[in-house]
């Protein structure tokens, strides 16, 4: 970003601020405003996210004096404005002139106005009021220097990502159209020779839906999953390119990570990707989930493998709730912990979601810095100190970026959306990518996601599957990277479906194999508690005593060497695990499913061969450990997310640049939610 | 009542009998009725309540042959008749007439004639139809001596209570535009800056739909509720008018009591309140619910808070089912038992349901007091015992009133609908005041919800919350009963709302700052288990450890005095409960929310300091104790819930009314579902 | 059958295959099939299933060329082929000219093409295009020899059973009206008197919605099942009668068996029922299920007792999955197993389903005998065995049948349908039956299920309710049978209903009582945990301490005698269990609902007096034991169900068919999914 001309926040400068909605509060409540933030180090707010009824107040009609009045006082004080395309909740006039814009779900039920994320972006009528409004906000403040950049719409897909709208349906044929030319070609792809669903023509095709009465075909759920996606790049694609014309030095982003949308091509639109973060919300996001900042590091990395540098367009600043829910209320200490986890990960920015609390609406109790009587509290001092110490050290650690020595392979277009159709049951490669991560990563491993087609040349030990989808290309980069030294674990499952998610009628792992080095003679789905009369098997690999998990394969050796047999049941001795050397590297396949359990076996016994090994040795429960770099210099990032005092061995010779304390023999002490950026 | 000129029932007779559905029998089945009602002590049955088709087989012929007869034969018996407005099921020539009655559910399911309860209140064409057949009854009847009064309708809510129809929508259009005149001043209660909701006009708002696709706005929701709530108040006031019309000396009742209805504003229109108690029913109504008589103790609390005298339309007989449900059958001695619970809590009368077990339709096995084959057996014994005793007993009670001294401050209209929009998850202001009767009522106390605009004078302790929306007029209205010497316990996140549902600007307790003598500091929602990292806090009031529940406030003294502080975690120390001394009285504010074991800790504390105690020491599991008195004269009523003897002592000195025996040294010994009515 | 007219397969043959559906493969995969099917001794294969795309392409326009070859190339190798209507997945130019075809769910939602079974059999559209299909393939078939047979669709009512569109509806009306004639009869059958339903036309009726708002009327529910069962019917029989013009050789069979169809009448169209089989299901269609041969085992007996003798389209040949479930897949030597488990329930034949498995669709992880890649593996070589071991046996087994001596009396269309309207939480009569069949069945008795009008000569001992609807023919056969000597045992709220779901006006059990010998006093649904209060009681008969399960019931003897009476609670000393002398037999009345617990102790003190015993005494968990005879000539079928030997004792003196060795000392080992026949 600090390389990007599409900035005018100088080189070195963290982006440090808000979520601002003064469009929701009253007068005097505003006038304090750009004295607290500039006070507490802020350089930028986001704005004007929820404001079409505002701007917009009749079709056609524009206002932008009241946010013209704010952008305006804020940059007296030095703060800059990040605007929103506030497509995210259309006026009521439109639902109402139009109501052919509202999405509809599966069920048929159109979508209403009175929350948000209700008009479709398939609906041309939709878009090209996205258009409009979007064309009017760019066109007047391409001039203005404090306006710096956009985040379009707000989070795409976040309540939910299907649509069964007319234009819904008409956008997947003309997609499909596009897609396959050929109706024949469609037919081939969805196997619609099972159960009799042959189409003549594409105008006989429809969209997908669940259980009516049974098993959809899941060819046709995967397009429809990949059309999801294509309609809402599309969509922000219009306005990325208003934007773009209007002042090509805008920076522009959005705020992620949510289902159905293949962010890879998404970012290739964008400047960089923003994720929300909101650690306390773990529970809510994924049931029982405990460890709040195991979710977040999950987000913060899986972001970073989609855009290198990215912002965090809102970061929890106190509980957050909606209808039926509220979060806990961050500890003291540990809003600041959580600005730092995110700059851990390698972002350029961070906005609390919200400077102030609203005192109405969905999320009348989703607390902002200032509570609801505006009066600054323990969290605005909190704030206040998060913004002094980015201000003093961002130039130390700005240009410095995560670099990983282990990758877990993931994407969602290719993986995760072919898993959608027919998952028999088991995690998706998402989910089972997250297991193989979270496991490492408390380990206090230099752990990421990392997309198959990306560079590999920096990591040492590669995960794939289980699951997944792999297409030439993919099997080519690994081969090469495996050749050149590299060390890869291919999990069970992988390599069976193609692009189209058929079934391939090659033996499994089918173009997997050759590097594979073996073939999958029988393999079974493993339930527990079994049926009565089926056995558990598990297979011993390296003195590990490995216990089958959800899925179990028998594999034969071509070219490669059986490591580990399965015990037990009627397969005692068949092979479990092979292992190949290509080239100057290594390829591993194991026949089960991952488990932490399992993945912390392996890992005893790979990182030695792959020679790498944690950042931190026996890392205590509750902290957490980056790395990020640039040349020879290096930062370690160490995070205590547990309220009490934790103790740190093993630490490199170095300078906390927090404190400038330097660690004796190797020790130090965490405070409570305390942070330790250690320069070596 | 029996001041009341609107009976022709004796001064001091208690109304005794039964449901009675005459028009779902075989006409040999019928013959022996006014005999065995009038051998069991029947002086009132209910009738017509589901006979809309019988009364006006075809569109505005009237048929009241049957009726008469029916009131007639029991007439000469000396058994009266409430007659119902039949209008909780229309004929089916209404609904095919005029489908625009049905009702719609929020997923726009229309509403079908097959069952009940399928006609909107809001519609115009079934109000007409309603009155309509209201009027011809009231003209037919107006003369009749035999018929006393009237219930209107049945168990309005009793299965949903929403409403999505043409009518609905047109009606709340109406609604709001009554209430808020100039479309702003609704943007403004609704806050519908939030999310860019501003509507230009009040035809372009809608009902809200949940979760289309994501939160709905809660203002629209809390008028939509209220609406409801306003639509079947002015449904039945329809059909108050006609009857009071035809013969003000009818009573007019209503068979409650279910959701989303202000059964405040609902009882103006009546004479009194009705409320039908199943025990039973408890762990069908209240999933987990294992105390039956709790349940129902608190469904006859709750409706004397609401009404003063009431009565009980429909009293368990014998099993209950519908689909997939069978209540337990009352065991011997049970249903007895019942009957005077109901006494017990002021009842002024009540009416088994129902006579006669029905051998089809959707209650078939809704046991009545006589089963499918129309032979008398114990039920109907028990049934002659209860008739003979009332009607020995009802001079001595009937006169007597329940008297508290510890209320629980409750209203639907005010604080119920207020939490419905946005739960937080947590209970609602009914929930938390349930679990403070329950607790206290189990105890011995004697204990009653209690309205916060009623009269107060009677009661030395209140409890206020957790989660209260608080009027201006509630507050003075505590405050000037606290400066007369009451004690007053505020509960977490008490006057924190406005009467719009907004959070208010003040700090909160709002309006309750001054009476509870502290402002709120922070507040977190707890949850258990505890995310990792966050700790649980406790804090210590009189010696006893209380632990936080659901909600943790940290309170700052503004005239109060810090009587107990947090434990534990990063609050060590700071206020959790502030005492404020306010005139002759004190108020407690106590910054959590109440559990059973909290409000068993704190009423140790405070019975002693607001005066109080248990009507009896030390009672036993199972015995309910509550108090009836009219001047000096008292009247206990110990009932054992359980079906085995029960020895209670410290009684006081008197007799019982049921066998004349008086207790030696305070102690006596309760038959299995044993009664006593103690005469002091 | 091999005594029928209508099979070209020699008499002693077994049929047996696989589903096969060349459509879905590619050209080169299906080239070694006929040398693969008939080196594994099949000689029956299942066609054109769901095909209809393929064979009417387009509107008219037939086309069988491609089935025609692939029947002549497996002909020629000796294969036969049974043809399937394929109506169960017409092609979407149906759905597209017709959409009034598709089935409407209670919710209002329109089924889809992009699935199966989304067609309505109400509909007279696609009757016709049914009608039109077979007739075209009857014609085209009628004389071609290798054409042997042929499956209706494929297992109606497998995914939903309901149909709300509009040819429902008035299909629906039409059925009332012929079953009525006028419409106060129906009125009277569904008690339109609760609830002010009554109609004055039929068309005025509507179908039944559930929960719109409420309880239906149950009346109206019940005859809505029957419906949806008669549509199915009569949809099936439109096929018959155009097979059976074409050519009266061939057999007529379906792939059963699923909810809401009266399989009783149903299979009287049919030459034999068959059932799809599949073990490994069981988990998947009855959740919690652990032991996967109980519920086969059951749908086997259950599927005899409509059909003395069937076969088995669909066998279980691999894991078995569609969307979110896949099965275990079958341990070596379990698929052989499951072949011979059919057998030892009377199946004339078995086809595996399927022979290869498809690499896309909603099933392409529904394992078939082949894998994905067409490699033929362990799988394959145990098919070829049991085509080897049947080919050689069959003729000794084939013209024997199963024989019971004790039964479970069950009836979908008299029992089961008339439970669904009200089940008061109760297991119905099939769960019910259920529960005894599987408790007696483990512990290796010769049970089966048996219709109640069926031919009870042969056996012992029956079992009838509870909750038995009782038509008098019923009360007359059960009569007889008892006087001639039979031991009946009639469990609790038998003889309640009448046949159109009213609750009898007699005392209950009502028509049963003179066969009784009891009427019942008293009556209580029993929970589980109970109420506070309220106790749990048990009786004690012949030593055996019973406790009650769900229900309770206090008998009073009315010429029969009391063998066991309650304990505790208030009904101590009341009967509990009457045995009745009847001519030379006895009949018991238990006055509570089955457990396996109760089973277990019940056939302890009923065996004996029947005079029955177990097929083998102490039979070893997981080992089944079946009884096959012709005359004198008995087959003992003897299955291991685990996957570890097993040893049994006391076998009868015989030779085991497929191994020729004869047990000594009446012991003998099976192996792990061993199978002896024993030939005695």
């Amino acid at each position: 970003m600090n390389n990007s001309p599409r900035t005018r926040l100088s080189p070195g400068q963290f982006l440090f601020g808000a979520a601002y909605y003064p469009e929701q509060d009253r007068a005097e409540d505003l006038r304090d405003d750009p004295d607290r933030l500039a006070a507490a180090g802020v350089n930028l707010v986001r704005m004007a996210e929820f404001a079409w009824d505002r701007l917009e107040p009749s079709p056609g009609e524009f206002d932008f004096s009241f946010f013209d009045e704010q952008i305006r006082r804020l940059g007296e004080r030095g703060i800059r404005t990040m605007l929103c395309t506030p497509t995210a909740a259309p006026p009521v006039w439109l639902a109402r002139r139009h109501p052919e814009i509202l999405r509809v779900d599966a069920d048929g039920r159109t979508q209403v106005h009175g929350s948000r994320q209700h008009a479709s972006h398939c609906s041309p009528v939709f878009r090209a009021a996205s258009r409009a409004i979007t064309g009017a906000m760019a066109a007047h403040y391409a001039g203005n220097p404090d306006v710096v950049g956009w985040q379009t719409d707000n989070e795409f897909h976040c309540h939910f990502s299907e649509d069964y709208c007319n234009a819904a349906r008409e956008g997947f044929r003309e997609f499909l159209t596009q897609k396959y030319r050929d109706i024949a070609a469609l037919n081939e792809a969805w196997g619609t020779a099972f159960w009799a669903q042959t189409y003549a023509a594409f105008a006989e095709v429809d969209l997908p839906y669940p259980n009516r009465p049974s098993q959809e075909n899941p060819g046709q759920r995967l397009d429809y999953v990949r059309y999801l996606s294509h309609a809402v790049i599309e969509f922000q694609r219009e306005q990325v390119v208003l934007l773009r014309a209007a002042n090509p030095r805008w920076w522009i982003t959005h705020n992620g990570i949510f289902p159905n949308i293949d962010y890879r091509a998404f970012n290739a639109d964008l400047d960089f990707m923003g994720v929300d973060i909101y650690p306390l919300l773990a529970p809510v996001v994924e049931p029982g989930s405990t460890v709040p900042e195991a979710y977040s590091a999950r987000m913060l990395a899986r972001t970073q493998s989609l855009s290198p540098r990215f912002i965090v367009p809102e970061l929890q600043s106190g509980g957050g709730a909606q209808g039926g829910f509220m979060t806990d209320t961050p500890e003291p200490g540990q809003m600041r912990l959580f600005a730092w986890h995110c700059v851990a990960h390698g972002a350029l920015g961070t906005l609390h979601f919200r400077w102030r609390t609203c005192r109405f609406g969905a999320e009348e109790y989703w607390e902002g810095v200032l509570d609801h009587d505006n009066l600054p509290r323990r969290r605005y001092e909190e704030f206040c100190r998060e913004g002094a110490e980015f201000k003093a050290q961002a130039h130390i650690f700005h240009d410095t970026r995560p670099c990983r020595d282990v990758g877990v392979l993931y994407d969602t277009g290719l993986m995760e959306f072919a898993h959608r159709p027919i998952t028999l049951g088991l995690p998706s490669p998402g989910a089972v990518a997250d297991t193989i991560f979270t496991t490492l990563w408390r380990a206090g491993y230099n752990v990421g996601y990392v997309h198959p087609l990306a560079d590999l040349a920096n990591y040492r030990l590669l995960f794939l599957g289980a699951g997944a989808v792999v297409i030439p290309e993919v099997a080519a980069a690994l081969t090469a990277w495996v050749q050149r030294g590299g060390t890869l674990v291919i999990l069970a499952r992988s390599g069976r479906k193609d692009e189209r998610g058929q079934v391939v009628t090659a033996t499994p792992p089918g173009i997997l194999a050759p590097l594979a080095g073996c073939e999958i003679e029988e393999y079974s789905r493993i339930h527990l508690p079994r049926l009565a009369g089926l056995p558990s098997t598990s297979f011993t690999w390296g003195g590990e005593e490995c216990a089958e998990h959800l899925w179990r394969e028998i594999l034969r050796p071509r070219g490669g060497r059986v490591v580990a047999q399965w015990r037990g049941g009627r397969f005692e001795g068949l092979p479990a695990v092979v292992q190949h050397q290509v080239g100057a590297g290594t390829c591993f396949y194991i026949g089960t499913y991952p488990d932490e359990r399992l993945v912390t076996q392996w890992i005893a016994l790979l990182a030695p061969m792959a020679g790498i090994r944690p950042l931190l040795p026996e890392l205590p429960e509750g902290v957490e450990v980056t790395l990020r770099r640039e040349g020879d210099r290096r930062l370690l990032f160490i995070l205590n997310h547990r309220g009490k005092p934790s103790s740190i061995r093993g630490v490199p010779e170095g300078t906390d640049l927090l404190t400038g304390r330097k660690p004796e023999h190797g020790a130090l002490t965490l405070e409570p939610y305390g942070v330790v950026v250690l320069s070596y």
